[in-house]
């Protein structure tokens, strides 16, 4: 698809009537503040293809027609908005996503998007002289919130998932990925890599609220990412036999969910000694009665670390340790890697001039820090040179309805942004 | 409400036009085996209020209507089916429970009402003569599948569930106990103590397929209950703070999946040293993502003993545990017990009448065992003289579609309970 035309059953704009001025900082965001939020939680539910995702992509469009940007949906569902002509070429990217993780925080995405729009509005008044065409993207389905893979957007875009794959996909109910996408007007037959988008891109700049507490613990309001760890999911399947809680001596059970709570403390333990994380946060329990041993726990395991092997000897380890703990059980244990992302180093000659804009008035030097997030930036680093900016944040919560960003730190980020873009579009 | 008067919204019976024949305990048990069974699973979903619930109700109705017996719904929903006039007194009642925990089995509840109707099939056969009243009963929600309370039904007649609490009972949807009954087209406002119906009945008789392997290892089919352990469910919910799993320090985390893990273990040990059961079969988790820390574990601890004593001493060992864990790790832990049975003893007098009539024939001792499973019996002991006989279980597994009982030993339970029937109701 085209620059300009949108994607059938895309939204439509929030406003009616003609271009609005470019609305600033806080008034974006106060105008996504309440979409997808729970009343119980305080936290968002914004999962990809759900009416609250609707309408943080009606938002999108409107923000780029309101700036008189051309609109675009691609093919997998991704938003742009477009500044100049992309055909041309070596344009300049930047943007973030708009889902969330259950119950997440504000910032984890939409900081990166409405900072990406403001930063625009900064080089718009700043009057600079665009030598290269700029997008703002919004990145479909980066959380896997729903479908239980993350960044299914830029995957499908950078060939990293596979249309077949990508239509296995199915979430807690059971619904497709194409009957989520059907449903919410888009055409899943249409999905599949986009090289020649890609080819068109000569820079991708993600700005992030940062995930952690580095910022914070260095004084910094804004940072440059170093790398991705890498990092994956595992799904570990303890199946035992269900019976009767009162009736079942202890001697006659197979209760998956011992094994289940010794590999969660295993996993911490491997984790610790290896300076890595691991984490047993998801669930599932059949067939989950108070006075039921259970017949299957099904827990998800979420590990990271600096480097490869360093993750392989976690892994390895709690994979270990969990086979000997279901043996003692009588427990049978499938082990399934759902999904993983090798390391991602961020294109050094991008990162090192981002190194240089920022300190050009300061002199100072930008912290370089790695993550151990994943971010549609690590997808698309394999195929464009990409760079990303973090914004300080004072507790370094996050997935959580608590994170959050000093407004002055998020207007500080907007500005970094501004002079990093400004920097790339002059070339 | 009076005998023969059906309860408002009561289903119609599953048969058109007159009478049948009663039929007979194998005719029974196939016209109910496919409700609400689970394709998948293979095991039973009979969640009280629920459309299976309501084909199974149909059922009972068709089987007292089939035998020309008078059927009435009480105040609190449970179904009744009366030969003999209850206004008598000192009627004889047997009869159990239709619906099931998640993917129960077949047996746990169905097998005592299937088997009442057939026992009364046989006392017609013999030509016995009634003295007494006699009456199948089915008792409503028994397993608290769906509201989390077991025996609602006897409970709220036995006066040992105020209607308040009842009526603030909500299932996992929501969905308060008073609404769903309204659905089933029954009055949440009619339900309370019923003590002028419990006046009226002189012995109710429970059978039920065991729920263990004690009839297995000393190999007789059918067995006399002693007393039911006490037994509770108490809630544990330990809170910590949401975060990203990827990028949260393991020292800034506070992560309550840990101490629920190690509270799972310190129970098993706890049980073990006590020789008693302990069993966290069932979890919630907030906000359950794959790459986020939870804020909230809640696990359910449903716990037995012999003795009251021994139940304190294990409950109290796993709150203790539990406490310190949580303490270690920054959690909040509060523990609610949600429900509670004590020791129930069986009226000596007809648990030893039962005894004799048993053993009559063959002059051999029938084995009296106790139990750790809850059973409508158990609530009735309070108000009425109450017995319990069980059918032999070959493998002891219950709650789960595995449970099983041979027809020989079905087909000796119904001739045991029969056989006690004759013994009470000739009196």
């Amino acid at each position: 698809m085209t620059a300009g035309e949108a994607g059938h059953g895309d939204p439509p704009a929030r406003h009616d009537g003609g271009p609005r001025p470019g609305t600033s900082f806080q008034e974006m965001w106060r105008e996504l503040l309440p979409v997808g939020r729970h009343p119980g939680s305080g936290g968002y539910r914004r999962y990809a293809w759900t009416g609250a995702d609707a309408e943080c992509r009606a938002w999108f469009r409107q923000q780029a027609e309101d700036r008189g940007l051309a609109y675009e949906v691609d093919r997998n569902g991704n938003q742009w908005a477009w500044l100049g002509d992309p055909a041309a070429g070596d344009a300049v990217v930047t943007g973030s996503h708009l889902d969330s993780v259950p119950d997440g925080g504000a910032f984890d995405g939409p900081l990166g998007v409405v900072s990406s729009f403001a930063a625009l509005d900064e080089l718009r008044g700043r009057g600079v002289e665009f030598a290269r065409p700029l997008a703002v993207v919004n990145f479909g389905d980066e959380e896997g919130a729903r479908f239980g893979l993350a960044c299914v957007g830029s995957r499908l875009t950078a060939g990293q998932l596979t249309v077949e794959q990508a239509h296995r996909l199915t979430d807690g109910d059971g619904v497709s990925l194409p009957r989520a996408m059907e449903a919410a007007g888009y055409d899943p037959d249409a999905i599949g890599p986009d090289p020649g988008r890609l080819a068109r891109i000569g820079a991708f700049v993600e700005l992030h609220v940062e995930q952690g507490r580095a910022l914070d613990l260095s004084g910094d309001r804004v940072g440059i990412a170093s790398a991705i760890w890498p990092h994956g999911r595992w799904r570990f399947d303890f199946r035992g036999e269900a019976n009767h809680a009162g009736t079942t001596r202890l001697v006659d059970r197979r209760d998956p969910m011992l094994s289940y709570a010794e590999t969660v403390l295993a996993a911490r333990r491997e984790a610790e000694l290896a300076g890595a994380v691991a984490t047993f946060g998801k669930i599932a329990v059949e067939p989950n009665g108070v006075n039921a041993i259970p017949s299957l726990v099904r827990g998800w395991l979420d590990s990271r670390a600096a480097d490869q092997d360093t993750l392989d000897t976690v892994v390895g380890g709690i994979e270990k340790a969990a086979r000997e703990y279901a043996d003692a059980h009588g427990i049978d244990l499938d082990v399934v890697r759902e999904s993983f992302t090798p390391v991602v180093e961020f294109d050094h000659a991008l990162r090192d001039e981002l190194g240089r804009i920022l300190g050009k008035d300061t002199g100072l030097k930008v912290p370089v820090l790695g993550t151990g997030a994943g971010h549609d930036a690590g997808i698309l680093s394999g195929s464009v040179p990409t760079a990303m900016l973090f914004v300080r944040n004072p507790t370094g919560v996050s997935h959580s309805p608590a994170e959050s960003a000093a407004e002055d730190d998020c207007v500080a980020g907007v500005r970094a942004l501004a002079d990093v873009l400004e920097g790339l579009v002059r070339r």
